[in-house]
């Protein structure tokens, strides 16, 4: 992480300082596996002070630019999986008020096992919850890691709209 | 916003720094009326470079712990929104590798005009978007801030679980 201060001229014309947190772009997976669970990972979150039940996410290296192979990475690292199937759900902004972070979310299936590979920094725990448990975890508030809860929610609606009698209206 | 150093022992039981973002509570309001639009403020988001439409969010005054006072205020300020009925939709963690930026999600209804008084730092616009099209811009790409596109969503979420055929069976 990096912080840049910036000299602007605010919208009322007067000078100010806007800081601006540097962070890479980053990914996160909804990882499903053939019994339709997902892989969410466990860690202590310091910045907030507890623990933290997330999907596979992470930030891309200084010059990276395809996403998805950054997906690929983080999703080996994190949770020691491969996946045969990739469908990209979008971008989200984090923090967009003081950070240049965006996060590239996908919905990966097809899993097999590969070496797990953590940085020496990290901690990482790894369960499998049903998609339902999951999304209930981010419904209420189990899981509050906001890309997380996005992602989650996103899959849901999308599973909807496959259902003619499901959110199709939307 | 300001940043903070610790020095801390990492996983790995060597010595590290970790710096946090500190950043005040926050709220943000998925407010309805009774046509069922939804109100959307816009402006440029100076962090990602880019005109941002999104749902009114906001931080909350040193020592303010109350985020229903917060939200009531942030919908007026950014909105010029009074709203009757207030449902909390929980919290989320934004760059809760970085930040302890904590925000709260409401639901909002009963909605009627109050005077708009923005931060002269501020210059936001509003649109209304039927409940529907402003869904479908969390899903295309047209917003893209996370606590926008996770509180709408969700409340797409909540609103199929009322319907027999939607939703349920999560």
């Amino acid at each position: 992480m990096r912080v840049r201060e910036d000299e602007v001229i605010r919208p009322d014309g007067g000078p100010g300082i806007y800081g601006v947190v540097e962070i890479r772009p980053s990914v996160g997976v909804v990882a499903i596996n053939e019994r339709d669970e997902v892989a969410l990972v466990g860690q202590w979150r310091y910045s907030v002070n507890r623990y933290s039940w997330e999907i596979p996410r992470g930030g891309s290296y200084p010059g990276e630019i395809d996403m998805l192979e950054v997906a690929k990475r983080e999703l080996a690292e994190e949770a020691g999986l491969r996946a045969e199937h990739w469908q990209r759900l979008g971008s989200v902004d984090n923090c967009n008020g003081v950070a240049d972070d965006t996060q590239t979310l996908y919905l990966a299936s097809g899993l097999s096992i590969t070496a797990r590979n953590l940085d020496p920094e990290e901690e990482i725990a790894v369960q499998w919850q049903p998609f339902e448990a999951a999304l209930q975890m981010a419904m209420d508030g189990r899981i509050t890691e906001v890309c997380s809860v996005a992602a989650l929610f996103r899959v849901a609606i999308m599973r909807s709209l496959k259902e003619p009698d499901g959110l199709g209206k939307y």
